[in-house]
């Protein structure tokens, strides 16, 4: 797909504070996240193996019910269909690598996490 | 993997005045890149997909003998097997995912890029 701007992909709403673009390859998605101070990401799964970039910002992180403080230097590999949640303890800045593609951030619109897939 | 500590990792030298530390999950791999301004990257190419994410500074990216110059905000896909090449314009910070794992990029030093696989 080449070169991508990601001002030109859609903005999706993950969460209340949470705006991400996703850059969708062959292989791979790659979601530029802004996570405002504060704002949390529910529980929940998905059948993708992710690798969570911290690149600005701190980020606590709870991976089957422990928690993490992710700073820049802290990457966080989640297996697949592991449940995890998370909440910004400052403005973060995160890079979120998913194998295999997340279809369902394709859209110009996300449905939210409110079940597990 | 769970957590991982980027300076934990072995620091590889892809080449002059580009260092990095990669993330060997499952299924893909997160390289962590400082380059030095001025530093190329020579022409090269591998059968993995990558998508190259500049996290600060100016990175100038020729595929296929096109220039493009990356900032912060615009990623590059590269699909399977096409020929690129790099210079730093300035210091960079650049996030590469690589699907599938880099095998070469396993252990503590890396063979360099004279050779195409």
């Amino acid at each position: 797909m080449g070169l991508v701007k990601l001002n030109d992909l859609p903005q999706l709403q993950i969460a209340d504070g949470v705006v991400a673009r996703v850059v969708t390859a062959e292989s791979v998605s790659v979601m530029h996240v802004q996570i405002s101070a504060g704002s949390p990401i529910p529980e929940h799964s998905h059948h993708h193996e992710q690798v969570v970039n911290v690149i600005e910002g701190v980020l606590e992180l709870t991976v089957n019910g422990v928690k993490h403080n992710l700073t820049p230097g802290k990457v966080m590999v989640l297996e697949p269909n592991v449940v995890h949640s998370s909440k910004a303890v400052t403005d973060c800045r995160v890079v979120d690598v998913f194998q295999p593609v997340r279809e369902d951030f394709r859209g110009t619109s996300f449905a939210g996490y409110s079940q597990k897939d």
